[in-house]
């Protein structure tokens, strides 16, 4: 099953996509969003399912669906957790910085709380930030789930995913250093994130593995493929795990979104990834690039995203078709910020 | 204008309340929650205003308020952002722990986000919590906000606050020292706070000078008064500068919640402040309380919250009367917390 929230008021409209994402119907008649789905899904998800089960037969009216007219899946949630379950990813950025990594980073997950007060459409633009904060994206795939009682296994915790997105998880690189350095983790460095046009439900997933979504999370930046990394290798901690940590101490609300952060692989020789012209994975964020760079170069050679910058993020079948859709975002420059 | 959120679904019901918290009228013709009313606030407001003016006129039918009726004014939210503007409940606390705290902390605001999912009601129980961590109730000024554009001046920050609440932010001590460690911030260590049972306009609050709140915030534990410090005093950043803070990067939707920071006042020789038993305002967290007796005797001698213990917040206008309604909270015991 494929949902989408297409754009209209601050929550969507809730529309089933057929499985190519060529042609939606809408859902209004269920849920009106997809969060109001999401809050009573026990009575919404089986007339869902035969909803889209019609669709794909074309047994019901139905429409061409546009990725550019959808918003995130949750145009807003309440709540949005950030893991970094690709702890190479973390070690390679800490290496490269001088900081020691704590063994226990490979144990026990990295969880930011993130804003879910309004998040960015997969393609509107990115709103212009002060070259000097460094501005990057980040590919990740991203789960939401349902209501998770407090102490929940990692088990009950997979079962409560409802749907899985990819997410551009936009960071402000240059903020970070100060943030950490107050103790009190991200807020101006983490501005609003993007999620991919459609959400999938994790049945209709081919790559679905153990709460870890197996295939090729493709980033192109300005046309140019930067990674080409397998969300399902090297994530040292799966999404049952994920939220199994987020609801340790606290039930976790329907439509929480739990992130996966960076997508990251090692390079066949266990270090870091080598650049897809070089025949590697290449890389789910700049940092990781810069990071190689002053590895081996002794400082970065790529400049974190300017103005008129475009990031693609996208995953495909076997068939080489969308799951998801794609996030495609250009960077603002001073003067379309000025006129929002 | 005081609104409040009778129980009810996920979002509670919304309700005007009369000023002396003895009426309330359904406000449902006008927005069915609290979020919608904050989501159209331009055509809402007039509407509520003139609704709780026949209200406390006895002009419409109304009902008895009970405050253990009412859910947190937002039972969930899109975002809850708490600020640390006591800077020297900051300093106390490090200095306690033997930490230094760094000079920019007294001009450049901490602040973290907080999950925001599903907040406990004012009344409702606070869910047991492993001893070992430490639990705390913290008790807090909040605003809940319009939207705010990315780089609101201060100025504008403060037109956009709609409603004020008090806040018990509740906190797992033990467990803030690893998380701070890992450089991510609070999640495991801030489980859901809760909010006074009703949220008044700005103009409507006698004490509320320059984005701040004055007045003592009265705070009991077990029926015996643990603080009441003012929180017009000693508030180092006011809730202008907390917003245009959360603002800088990103815009904040309607309905975003900003925290002061636990209250806290300094003793008259610019010290820790005194227990009240003492004559001084006393403490709004137990963290400060430990913190004085740490100073003082070089170990902390009152323990964290435990089952059976009861919390009480409220803040009184010079004639005695609850402003806010008052939020008490029991600590669950091991029991209550496995049949919910």
């Amino acid at each position: 099953m494929k949902l989408a929230s297409l754009k209209g008021g601050r929550d969507g409209r809730l529309v089933v996509v057929s499985n190519d994402l060529a042609w939606y119907a809408p859902a209004d008649a269920i849920a009106s969003t997809l969060q109001a789905a999401l809050d009573d899904w026990e009575r919404c998800e089986p007339m869902l399912r035969a909803f889209a089960e019609t669709l794909e037969h074309g047994g019901v009216p139905r429409e061409r669906f546009h990725e550019h007219d959808a918003e995130s899946p949750l145009p807003r949630a309440y709540q949005w957790a950030d893991g970094s379950a690709y702890v190479n990813h973390v070690a390679l950025v800490r290496q490269a910085r001088g900081a020691e990594m704590p063994e226990s980073f490979w144990t026990d997950p990295l969880m930011y709380q993130g804003g879910s007060d309004s998040f960015l459409g997969p393609r509107d633009p990115i709103p212009f930030a002060d070259e000097r904060w460094g501005l990057d994206l980040e590919a990740e795939v991203a789960v939401i789930t349902g209501d998770v009682p407090q102490g929940a296994s990692e088990q009950a915790a997979l079962d409560a995913i409802r749907l899985v997105m990819l997410c551009n998880d936009v960071s402000l690189r240059s903020l970070i250093p100060g943030e950490i350095a107050k103790g009190f983790g991200f807020f101006q460095s983490k501005p609003a994130s993007a999620f991919s046009p459609v959400a999938v439900s994790p049945d209709s997933l081919q790559g679905w593995r153990d709460g870890r979504l197996c295939g090729a999370l493709e980033v192109e930046l300005n046309g140019k493929p930067l990674g080409e990394a397998d969300a399902g290798v090297d994530m040292t901690f799966g999404f049952g795990r994920l939220i199994a940590h987020a609801a340790r101490t606290r039930k976790l609300g329907a439509g929480t979104i739990i992130g996966s952060g960076t997508v990251s692989n090692r390079g066949p020789d266990g270090g870091p990834g080598r650049p897809i012209a070089d025949g590697g994975a290449g890389y789910s964020c700049l940092a990781e690039l810069r990071t190689v760079e002053t590895l081996q170069l002794g400082a970065p050679n790529t400049a974190f995203l300017k103005a008129g910058d475009i990031v693609r993020i996208e995953m495909r079948d076997e068939r080489r078709r969308s799951i998801f859709g794609a996030i495609e975002q250009q960077v603002a420059g001073e003067q379309e910020a000025a006129s929002r």
